[in-house]
């Protein structure tokens, strides 16, 4: 009783079954992938205005932004007025205050219309999340509303060019002097870099390892403070990446987030919200993909007949869905895992983004299989 | 910030962490892949208890049943005991009256120990529940509790050697004599085959097609009704797999189950659920693999330290545990999709079969990859 | 005696080796995905001349040529004076007179310098294959000599908006009209189109199917003629992509190649090659980029050493490379099958580009897998 | 112009064109994968003995083997009748004098009958290849002759509990005593274990290390010389596999093959031919799996017609043959390289093993997934 072959006739029949019953056609693909399958009626509620925002404000914008490498800055602040720049945010600094569950929705939602603009829109929030979880009252009270309302935008350096993956070798040096720290160092590949107005800085403040690492935040306009050049890149050209660099720029004590030697442990808290966003970005690249999959296959004709008709793409089709599905589930699981703090939370975490990443790309690319001579 | 390494650099730290943690070993492993997580109390409890029975009563003989091609009767009126002999079915007949997420809990948690036996009884319980939900009082009563309390057991008969996917062009036929159906044709790869009590049989009492079908009890002993020999397996041989031969078998029309015409629905219906079953056995095997593999990995030392120092083994075991939790996320949500009546649970019912089958193979031919010269 | 992880080590090794033996860095590596293994001397000749020209006119304006949508006609023609305008044409009209797996050979080399500009460079020669085979002497002698000097350039026109993988129900017409035939109808997705001068184009002469379609070669500045706007594309910009329409074209009889109703015969044969040739950029692409991988590896340091010293890394360099060398051995016995003439030619030729698309593919993107936090 | 769809469209045509072309039923796939493609015509002719001893001798008492656990010595005597005991051993001491090439031939033709023998006899060929290439001539004369007649067998002993991969660490230690080793230790997963004649022991005569080890042949009867129990595995039951033990085993000096310390190197080069050799074995037996798959898909009928109709089952058989096709060039290019001695021929065998038994598996399996409700 196993076997792929019935289970993907079944499910290619009922995927299928919209191109054969043309009178209700988008129902039985539709439903299967919903995204708003097991949601409360709030959350069904604000993944609907998402949902519509990604498709009005977003997606007829989507090439223009990427081709012309615009920082879509006054839709970002309209998405902003719907809680969008503060999502997972306290209220009282002008947050929404949702969970991280409802984030991932709204990532994923808002990822159908532009990915590469909310990917930079979930790395702002993990920044101002960083702030209000990590920071004094004054902090909380001085960086957060503007950050939540979008009328500033945060960028988050951690990433230096000799330290990626190993982050805790950071060189970037703030050298205590006086109420100030000096801050000497670049940090690369920073997602805003050059265009944001706040950056969240993972500096080395006391000796090697990770133990060592301070968080300050650094305004846009102090001296020393300058930027590389924007890097080319094949595609999400809608939110700009540059090197931030500091040359003896001076920070003032009271910009340090949490204790020194905390930073690298608030670096890493905020990944692991950053995994489950940047993994619902993915998600709603592939919920797009399997929607423009499923219309082109009932629209295209080949062989006298609409490519859906064709049992190898059905199939294909049939597992696009299931890994979009399974997607889903995982990276929902982490996000209530996260947001419940159960003590395995980061390694959901870290499975959500290695999964749903793989996966959705795969979703992404299966079109790409079916195409030529 | 997308990359497969970093994810897997994270994961395999928190699931190797248990190698370099000897104070507290199993800790950080067994917690993610821990397949109680998001269970109510009662679900925690049953499950325990089926991995108990799992552990004691089956896994030491699962071995030898194989090798001896033993149906352990015994075994099995032990686990009915339990409840596990009609898990879903009503306990006005004998039933432990579960849900479809509960029973799936309950087969991953049996298949640990044995594969083999646990698909078989998760043949036997969509029997007993095809009984219970369409059959009238009488049949009910008469064949679900000796069937609940695996006094007798029951077969699904409904590939034939000429039909199998394509299950509605059955020729097996059942034609209406007074008060009986005299049955002809034959039955192929009928688990339990042989040494079962109960036949839910499916036959063709009308036309050709999937209307044409109906669903009769067959008793053991009845004349006419004989067996093939024993298909050989390579492995699976705790349950007998034989045809099933009916010649002139007098079958009393009060042994139909649903009216005439109705076979079919019956027969896909008993399948949403015996695909989240058979998934949910793959599952059992999947997770036992992970266990094997962790602790074969720690154990087995090359290079001079044990293997799970070995980079590409902690990520192998790292992509094992992600494959493993997605599947039981996806099984868990088409059991919960099924047992609340939702419009796509049949289709999440295929996805979870054609998705948890294939990981879990993989699952477990993963430590096969790493063994050799 | 099987097992992956064992020869990964052993493979993982001897292409790690170079990172371990400054003295002699890139011996092993270089030597295992050597291009020219198994090559005569003449072949090693002018795959070192394609990839000298590779490495010199093309790969340095590879960027620019895609950001500008650039068509590098000037390098192009260069190129042709080195024979790579007419591969596998014959002398007489001015090709190289060279075999499938030389063109092969050359391709390849090319690709790793600009593969979309090499895979025009295989169009275009495969339109003049056709000529060249199919035509009759005053059509070579005509069209062939500007063709192989890429003083003028060729486009093979086959799809239409509602005809791809289904060739043969293409729907441009070409009623004969005296010593003319009046050309109607679009061809979609012509690489080349609108800055090409020769257009090699398939259309139905007679009735519906394969047999009803011939071979017009049509040329540009033909009144009816027409192009539409250059498609947007996510790279491979070096070559022009636009519709070709034809709007009552005449076209002399002269122009037909072949007989009437041979065309499809015509496209499908030029296509057996034209399946190698894409292949072969494929295959281009994936070595360049075992190459900047390895490099990469042995540059990037983390966790106070070179990537290369990560065992996961070097495991996945080893699976890129074994791709590389399947791929490369399926391409060479494809082509050298459809020089021979063997009879399943055209069925390894669907092989190779079967699997060389797909595996190269994956070449190119296993190192984004390992990117990112 | 790149394309999964189509490619495997034109592939399942020709792949599936026995099915519409009853009066040349095997042709189209037949030839395709026709494993003399490219041979010599000698080579093709003990190919035909190989595969008419595979198929008379071996395939009709494989399973019984399997299940009888016979290892069966009168066979693999007929088959060194034939030249296959000692197929890559010079004809001086009895052997047949192939290349590399011509014995992955053998072993890939032989393996359609069964795997497992065929894979003992491919361990015994390399342990005579060993005293062959590393012995002096009394040990060439005395050992060579009566193993390629099979009236002895041999088996290869390198693996310990201890030391898999990790080869170089082995433990068992032979100590200098006059004309005679004394050895004690163990050896692990042994094919052949206790029913062959001739062990091929690598043993530590010095320091740790690769250098310290030595090469001994120890015989059959030899007091200390035990063996463990029958291991039991899921097949490959034709072949024992015994741990092998030593305790106080007095082996003459002139047992030793090579000089001291030169052992690990020989056990190496050994296993560059084994590589090719088990990845033959890998490829007879997809090559059996191509075929069944291939028939059974013409002769079942499913929803009215043979499977062989069904797209998705179509597309599953090209793809079984290409990566059939592609194993087979990788392995018979390692073979040759090694054949001809070239530098990169370790690197390409590992490849081979790598590549060919990973798809191998994947072929065998893909059937698996298309059975089943």
């Amino acid at each position: 009783m196993a076997g792929r072959w019935r289970g993907a006739v079944l499910l290619a029949r009922r995927l299928g079954s919209l191109y054969q019953r043309p009178a209700a056609p988008a129902r039985a693909m539709a439903s299967c992938i919903d995204a708003s399958i097991g949601l409360n009626e709030e959350q069904k509620e604000f993944q609907k205005v998402a949902f519509d925002f990604a498709s009005r404000e977003m997606a007829p914008h989507m090439a223009e932004w990427d081709e012309k490498e615009i920082f879509p800055v006054e839709t970002m602040r309209k998405a902003a007025q719907l809680g969008f720049g503060g999502i997972y945010i306290q209220p009282d600094v002008g947050g929404a205050g949702l969970s991280r569950l409802d984030t991932s929705i709204i990532f994923e939602a808002l990822s159908t219309g532009c990915v590469s603009t909310t990917a930079y829109m979930s790395i702002h929030n993990m920044c101002v999340w960083m702030i209000d979880t990590f920071g004094n009252d004054d902090q909380r009270h001085t960086f957060c509303p503007p950050l939540c309302s979008m009328d500033k935008f945060a960028s988050y350096c951690l990433t230096e060019p000799g330290s990626g993956s190993d982050a805790a070798s950071l060189l970037t040096s703030a050298k205590r002097d006086g109420d100030n720290y000096i801050l000497n160092g670049s940090k690369a590949f920073i997602s805003g870099g050059g265009e944001t107005d706040v950056y969240v800085v993972m500096c080395r403040t006391g000796g090697s390892g990770a133990r060592g690492i301070s968080c300050l935040v650094v305004e846009k306009g102090t001296p020393g403070l300058s930027f590389g050049k924007k890097e080319r890149k094949v595609g999400w050209n809608s939110q700009p990446t540059r090197a931030v660099i500091f040359e003896d720029c001076v920070v003032p004590v009271t910009n340090r987030v949490g204790e020194e030697g905390q930073g690298f442990g608030i670096a890493m808290q905020g990944l692991n919200g950053g995994r489950i966003n940047i993994a619902s970005c993915s998600l709603g690249a592939a919920h797009a993909s399997v929607l423009l999959a499923r219309d082109h296959l009932s629209v295209r004709k080949q062989f006298g007949e609409p490519l859906a008709n064709n049992q190898y793409l059905q199939f294909g089709l049939a597992e696009m869905a299931t890994r979009l599905v399974t997607a889903r589930l995982m990276i929902r699981h982490a996000a209530q895992a996260l947001q419940d703090g159960q003590s395995d939370a980061a390694t959901f975490c870290a499975m959500a983004k290695l999964y749903a990443t793989e996966e959705c790309f795969k979703v992404c690319n299966i079109p790409l299989l079916y195409v030529g001579v």
